[in-house]
């Protein structure tokens, strides 16, 4: 049986604060839960399950974690979702090891104030997909460790590095780097497709209704436009998640 | 004020069966309904918002509605999301005009039982975008008119012709057609990229969990497929919104 206080801990992972104080965050779904059990046990703090799901694992990844037996009434007190799910897992919040080396030699993905959870996960899935080992953003961009976050990256959280960093510090440091391009996505500028894309650079992709911040532009290389197909009636806008779908594609096509 | 009565039309709109019965949908925020009340004002059955939003509307688009002022708490009551916009307009249902004539000679997309109807909004939205007029839903996708799915369209319900048919046979019509091809998405197959894609034709997406029905198999001239670039830790399939908008950028490119 969970303890009053324990249940308390998990809920108030919904608040970045708390995940700070405590070096925590949540992590929900049978799937999600199992393949972290397997990949990477030492980052678990404590799972959250049914005796059933326990005994449904396979053998072998049932070896050395902290289990607590959860009954279906316990669950819906400790999910954040609106249908609990059969497994929650409590995991150390470590942030990733930065490797300058590695960012200057590739292609990673800059959000700045992205500020919806669903969308910011949505981008680390599509990063994960195509290849992307790096994900940035801007010290008010959505949080990575969210719980709507981490769910909406479908476990993808596990194989993009998620970096947090002051934008226009980061882009200056950047600029100067030879064969490096800070591209940036824009409603107006060249099209996307009528480019030669780089191997090397940064993806900037920005606020939701606002773009990109004026105060990054000046470091800025090259301009991306998806250009619309739906004449003089279309939409002013692609969600940034589908904008950051489509580019990713294009860089790696 | 509105009637008990009022109230509850608006609210039984959430499901289906009444929106058949009443041949209305619901329609909220501010930005899409002052859009409706310019582009096709015949459209509206009622809209319910504040005086102060009514004096905020361009001078012109004031004209031939049925309006009805609402509180904030009435707003709350009839409104369908967390927050309540300014605006929520009640809508004729009134199902496009079936053109055999453009489909034989367009690109529409074909949706295999996708479940989620922020997912089906997201796809209409990017048929928008990329000037794909028709989307073919069959007869158990989410529905088109379901608040969730209208608000994801961000509009594009307006611009994009959505019909609800019954797959098997709607595919064995077209599949005859000349220069005409089926496409569907899979998970394995040939890639998106190295593929000459054609400019008439349907590109099936399947269902989030499950993919295209294998009874629609025999339908489908080409298999599309989105590669992934993460290697053996890839993840195992992506966001159907997502492929829509990769095979679009495609297609149109």
């Amino acid at each position: 049986m969970l303890s009053k206080a324990e249940i308390q801990l998990i809920r108030s992972l919904d608040h970045k604060k708390f995940r700070i104080h405590n070096r925590l965050f949540a992590v929900e779904g049978s799937k999600i839960v199992s393949e972290m059990l397997v990949a990477n046990p030492a980052c678990i703090h404590t799972v959250y399950a049914s005796p059933a799901w326990l005994d449904s694992l396979p053998a072998g990844s049932t070896g050395n974690f902290n289990y607590k037996a959860t009954s279906p009434g316990e669950m819906e007190r400790i999910s954040f979702l609106k249908s609990p799910q059969e497994a929650l897992a409590l995991v150390h919040l470590v942030e990733p090891e930065w490797k300058v080396q590695e960012i200057m030699t590739g292609i990673s993905l800059v959000l700045d104030r992205i500020q919806d959870p669903g969308n910011v996960g949505t981008i680390i899935r599509i990063a994960h997909w195509f290849g992307i080992s790096t994900v940035i953003c801007s010290m008010d961009t959505a949080d990575l460790y969210n719980p709507k976050t981490i769910q909406a990256t479908m476990g993808s959280f596990m194989h993009v590095k998620v970096f947090y960093r002051d934008l226009p510090s980061l882009l200056s440091e950047f600029a100067a780097t030879e064969d490096f391009v800070i591209y940036g996505t824009f409603l107006e500028g060249e099209s996307l497709y009528s480019q030669a894309l780089g191997k090397k650079g940064f993806v900037v992709l920005g606020n939701e209704s606002t773009g990109i911040s004026p105060e990054l532009y000046s470091f800025i290389s090259r301009r991306l436009m998806i250009p619309s197909f739906a004449g003089a009636s279309g939409p002013d806008s692609l969600n940034v998640a589908m904008a950051a779908a489509i580019i990713c594609s294009e860089l790696r096509r």
